[in-house]
C-alpha cells in the first residue's frame, strides 16, 4: 500500500506519499480499508517531530478514518468484512490500509457518506470525553469554547446545545463567529478585538462559565481561571500558547474549581474503547437524526497532504480538512 | 450566653470570652447547646482577620460542635428537643448556643461521647468530600496524605484505608509518623529529612499517586504534580504554603490529571447537607464498627481558646483540640 511516510521532521514538505508495507490485523483488531481521514493539530506537531507516536503503534500520521473491513483478525466478532466503518486511531490514518482495535471502530452513522464520516471520530470522542464525560456539562450551564471555528470547535457548540447548554466561543474573525452562530452558539466572541473574560463576564451577568474547554494553555490560563463560575471546570486539550503558566490557588479555591489538562491520543486502548463507546450511545443517535452535523472545511487527495497542513497553519478553515485515499 | 468573641483580630489573646444575645433558630434551623467544639485551622485565619465569616452567619468562630437539641425553628421534623448531636457549622461553633441548619447535623455515633463527637462533623465531611465525591479514590489505589498526623490527615488515614486504598503519609517528626502508622499509613515521609517525591515514587515503583489531599497549596505545587500519576487528581484544600505557583501543563495533559482546589465554609447549605448526608451513609457506620475512631489531642475548656490556638499554632498536636463549652 502507501501511505505518507515522514522521511525527515520539518515543514508541509516533510509529508511524503510512499509505498509501505501492508498493516497486519491482530488478535481483536480489524484491517480497514481507507476511504478518507482527517488532519488534527497533533499531525502538524508529529510532522515536526514533536509528538511521536506511542511505542508499537502505527509510523504514519492519521488519528481517525473512515473505509471498509477488509480482514478480520483472531477473536474478532461482531463486524464483518464489507463493514462500512469510522474509527479513532493512535496513528496511521494517513494511508491506503489501517489496523484497528475493534473497540475504536464505530458504524458510518445515518445519512452520513462514507467519506465524510472520516470528520468525525476524533472531535466527537475528544468533545464527549472532555465535556460531558470529564466536564460533566450539564443542561442549564454555560460552556466557553475556545477556538469555536475549529473541527472541535463546530462539534462541541453542537453536542452542547443538544444537551441544553448556553454556548459561548471564542474565534479570530466577523465570518468565522458567524458560522459558530449558526451552528447554534449563544455568544460571540473575537478575541482579537474583544477581551473573553469580560466579554463572558457581561453574557452571564458576572457568573462565569461552568466549563471551559481550552486549547491555548498557559498564555489563558489565569485569564481562563478568572472566566469560571464558582465549581467551574477548566479542561485543557493543547497547549499552543505555552506549557507553563501561573495558578492562582487562592481564586481557584474561591471558587471551588477544577483544571484538567488531558490527551486522547496517550490513553490506553481500553480507556479509549469506553469512550467510543459513550459517543456511539450518546452522539452517534444525535448525528443519525441531524442534529449534529460534521463539518467539513474542503477535501483534499491524501497525497497532498502537505497542502492539507498548510491549510491547517494558516488558520483560515472552518471545521475539519479531509483527505481522500486513492485506491489501492 | 456566652462565647468566644474576635473584638480586634489578632494573635491568640484576640479571642475574648464575653457575653452576647442568644442566637434564635429560624426555619429549618435547630438550637443546639453546646457541649463540645473543636478547632480548625481556619479559625486561626478568622481570629487574624484573613477569613471573614460568610455573611449572615455567626461572628464567632468555631465550624463544628456537639451538644444537645433545645429548640427546634419552623418547618422541622426528623430531630426532637433533647437529642444528642453533632454538627458542621458556618461558624459560631465556639459558644454555649448555636443555631443549626436541619441539614448539617449529625446524630452521635455508636460508641462515641457526646463530647468527643465534637471532633468528628469538620474532618469526616471534608475527607469524604474531597477524597471521594471530588478526586474518587477507589479501592486499590495510592493516596499521599500531606499533614497526615492533622485532624484531617489522622481521619483520611482511616479512611482510606477503609476503603481498600494504600496510604502515604507526610509529616514533619518521626513521632507523628509513627501515630500515622498506628493509624494504618503504609508509607512514611518525613518532610524535614526527605524528598516526598522521591520517596513516593519509590514506594510506587514510579507510578505515583493517583490522589493527593494537600494543603500547602503553591509551595508544594510543582512537586505535587510530579508526584501525581496517571489520571492523578490534586486536591488542594489549603494554602498554607502560599497562593500562586507555576503549573506546568505539559506534565498535567501527558498524565491526563486534575487540580482541584475546594473550601468547605463556603459551600451552599444543600451542598453542606448532601455531605453531610453521604457522611452518615459512609463514614457513620465505619465509626460505629470501631473500624475508624476520632483522634484527639487534647480538650481544652473554651474560654481558654486562645491557649488551644497555640498549640494548633505550635504544631506539635495529633489530631484534634477539643473545647468544652462551660455550662449555660
Amino acid at each position: 500500500m502507501h501511505a505518507i511516510t515522514i522521511p525527515e521532521p520539518g515543514g508541509p514538505e516533510a509529508l511524503v506519499w510512499a509505498e509501505v508495507p501492508d498493516p497486519v490485523p491482530g488478535e481483536g483488531e480489524v484491517l480497514v480499508e481507507v476511504v478518507a481521514s482527517a488532519v488534527n493539530r497533533a499531525d502538524l506537531l508529529q510532522r515536526q517531530g514533536f509528538y511521536d507516536p506511542p511505542p508499537g503503534s502505527s509510523p504514519y500520521p492519521g488519528l481517525e478514518c473512515s473505509g471498509r473491513i477488509t480482514a478480520l483478525g483472531p477473536g474478532v466478532s461482531g463486524w464483518s468484512v464489507g463493514d462500512e466503518v469510522c474509527a479513532l486511531l493512535v496513528g496511521g490514518g494517513y494511508a491506503q490500509k489501517v489496523v484497528v482495535p475493534v473497540g475504536q471502530l464505530l458504524p458510518v452513522p445515518e445519512g452520513i457518506d462514507l467519506a465524510t464520516a472520516a470528520a468525525l471520530p476524533e472531535v466527537a470522542c475528544t468533545v464527549w470525553s472532555n465535556i460531558f464525560m470529564i466536564a460533566h456539562l450539564r443542561p442549564g450551564e454555560t460552556v466557553l469554547l475556545h477556538g469555536g471555528a475549529s473541527g472541535i470547535g463546530t462539534m462541541a457548540i453542537q453536542l452542547a446545545k443538544a444537551v441544553g447548554a448556553r454556548v459561548v466561543v471564542t474565534a479570530g474573525s466577523p465570518a468565522k463567529l458567524a458560522r459558530c452562530a449558526e451552528l447554534g452558539a449563544d455568544v460571540l466572541i473575537d478575541y482579537r478585538e474583544q477581551d473573553f473574560v469580560e466579554e463572558l463576564h457581561k453574557a452571564t451577568d458576572g457568573a462565569g462559565a461552568d466549563v471551559i474547554l481550552d486549547i491555548v494553555g498557559a498564555k489563558y490560563l489565569e485569564r481562563n481561571v478568572k472566566a469560571l463560575a464558582v465549581s467551574g471546570r477548566l479542561v485543557i486539550i493543547g497547549l499552543q500558547g505555552g506549557v507553563k503558566g501561573e495558578l492562582n490557588l487562592a481564586a481557584l479555591l474561591a471558587k471551588r474549581a477544577a483544571v484538567m489538562a488531558t490527551t486522547l491520543r496517550s490513553r490506553p486502548p481500553q480507556e479509549k474503547a469506553a469512550i467510543v463507546a459513550a459517543v456511539r450511545e450518546h452522539v452517534w443517535p444525535l448525528i443519525g437524526a441531524g442534529t449534529v452535523r460534521p463539518v467539513v472545511d474542503r477535501t483534499v487527495p491524501m497525497p497532498e497532504a502537505a497542502e492539507a497542513h498548510r491549510v491547517l497553519e494558516s488558520g483560515d478553515h472552518v471545521g475539519k480538512v479531509l483527505l481522500l485515499a486513492p485506491r489501492g
